[in-house]
C-alpha cells in the first residue's frame, strides 16, 4: 500500500485531502520538487532537500521539521511506492507539508536513442528578475499550457524564453546544447531552475554555464533535455526541424548516474 | 450553516477536501474569482462569470455545467453564507469546481475617508504578453509575495509595473488615476485584470483606459484602489509620500453602486 507523509505524520495515501482554505489551493503559495524513485529508493534526496529548503528561506515559509525529519519522510514513502519506478512529491504550502508517490513510466529506451521532438514557444516568458524566478512554485500554470501546446503539436517538450529573448529551459526540463565539443546550459542568472541533474553536471564540469541564444539552436551539434525523472534525453527535432542525435545525452547520462549519492 | 457547491453538488463546508492530485493544488492550473456577498446576495455574478468563462475558454478548461447552473450554485452558496459580508470565492481547476465561502470584514467606513498607503514593487513584474496576462489563475504567488512585503512595511497595497515599466495595478486591486479631472485605469493590453468594478466603471464612462507611468502618481491628483470587496478606496500616501484624498473616490463608489445589476 502506498503511503504519504502529511504534516509530520505518515498515512495511508488515500487519506491525504487538502483543505480549500490552503494557501496552497488558493495562491499557488508554496512549492515544490518532483524525485524518481527506482525500487523504493529516491534518487539524490540531497540535492531536492538543498533546493527546497533554499526556495522555502527565500518565499518565507517555515518548516516544523528539520531536514532530518524531511529526510526519514522521504525514505519513509519512498519505499511504500510503486515498484519498479514512482514519482515522488515533497509540496509545501504556506500551511501544509506533503510527501505523495506515484507510478512513474520512464522513457523506453529506445526514446533515449532516437531522441525526442521540441517546439520553441517565444510567448512564454520566463522572468529572469521576477521574485519566482529559479523557484520550483506551485505556479505552474504557464509551464502546463506550454506543454500543451507543444503536445498537441506531437512535441515532446517546448522550450522556454526569458525577457530578453534568451533560452532558458523547457517547461519540464532543463536545457543543454552542444557547441564545438562543449556543452552549455543557461546561467541561473537567466531564470532557469536549478536543476538537480544539471547541477550534478555542472559540478562534474561536464556541463557549463552560458547565455544561449535561439540561434544557438540552428548552430548546435547537439541538444539535450534533462530532468530528474529522465536523466539526460537528446533532442531529434526543433520546430520540425532535424538535428543530429550524437554521443553526448549517453555520456552525461553516464557522468550523471557516476556522481549520484548513494540512493537514500 | 455555511454551503459550499462541489462538483456539481452542494454539499456543508466542512465536506470538501481537495485531492492532492488535483491539478489545482499540482500546478496552480485552474482560475477563481472573489465575489462579495452582502446579507446572502452576491454582487454582480454577471461580470465575474462573464470573466471566468471567458477565461475557462483560454486555457482550454471545460466546465461540465452550463452557466445557468453556476449562477444558481453561487446564489445558493450566497443565500448560506456568514452575515452581514462574506467573501465567496469560485474555483474551477482542470479537475474540480467548487464554490465556498468565508466570513468578511470590510475596510471600515472611515478608511474610505482617510485613504490607505500603498508601496510601488517594482522588481515584481507583470508580463504583459505572456500567457498568463489578465487571467484569475490560481497562480498567484507573486502577487501575496508582493502583498506581504507592503504588509511588512506597513502598506495596505502593493502597486506592480509590467516588463514595460508601466503601473499595471495593485496585488489584489485595480488602480485608477485623476489627472487634470478625468479618471484614467490602466488598459487590459498592459496587462492588468480586468476587475468587474474597473468593468462596471469603464461602461459608465467614469474611468478611462490609459498607459500610465510610475511619474503619473507624482502628478496624481488622487490615486484609488478597486476592486469587488472593497468598492473604490482612495489612497492617501505612496511611497511614503502623501497624496490628498479627495471626492472622487466617494464619487466613483456611487457610480459603481448605481451600475450594478440587481444583486443575485
Amino acid at each position: 500500500m502506498s503511503l504519504s507523509w502529511w504534516n509530520g505524520r505518515t498515512v495511508p495515501a488515500g487519506e491525504v485531502h487538502i483543505s480549500p482554505d490552503d494557501s496552497g489551493f488558493l495562491f499557488g503559495d508554496g512549492l515544490f520538487e518532483t524525485l524518481r524513485v527506482d525500487d523504493g529508493r529516491a534518487r539524490d534526496v540531497e540535492a531536492h532537500l538543498d533546493r527546497l529548503l533554499a526556495g522555502l528561506r527565500r518565499v518565507e515559509i517555515e518548516l516544523p521539521e528539520d531536514r532530518r525529519a524531511l529526510e526519514a519522510a522521504v525514505a519513509e514513502v519512498a519505499a511504500a511506492a510503486p515498484r519498479p519506478v514512482a514519482r515522488l512529491r515533497i509540496t509545501v504550502t504556506r500551511g501544509a507539508r506533503l510527501v505523495t508517490t506515484a507510478s512513474y513510466e520512464p522513457p523506453e529506451e529506445n526514446l533515449y536513442r532516437q531522441g525526442v521532438f521540441v517546439r520553441l514557444l517565444p510567448a512564454y516568458r520566463i522572468d529572469s528578475g521576477g521574485p519566482l524566478a529559479g523557484l520550483k512554485s506551485l505556479c505552474y500554470q504557464g509551464n502546463r499550457l506550454a506543454l500543451r501546446q507543444a503536445e498537441s503539436r506531437g512535441d515532446w517538450e517546448a522550450l522556454l524564453l526569458n525577457e530578453h529573448g534568451r533560452l532558458v529551459e523547457g517547461s519540464r526540463c532543463n536545457l543543454a546544447v552542444v557547441l564545438a565539443d562543449r556543452v552549455f546550459t543557461p546561467p541561473a542568472s537567466d531564470g532557469c531552475l536549478p536543476g538537480t541533474v544539471r547541477r550534478r553536471l555542472l559540478e562534474t564540469g561536464a556541463i557549463e554555464e552560458r547565455p544561449l541564444s535561439p540561434g544557438d539552436l540552428a548552430a548546435a551539434g547537439e541538444v539535450l533535455l534533462m530532468n530528474s525523472l529522465i536523466g539526460v534525453l537528446p533532442v531529434s527535432r526543433i520546430d520540425g526541424q532535424e538535428i543530429p542525435v550524437g554521443p553526448t545525452a549517453e555520456r552525461l547520462r553516464r557522468a550523471w548516474a557516476a556522481r549520484l549519492p548513494p540512493p537514500a
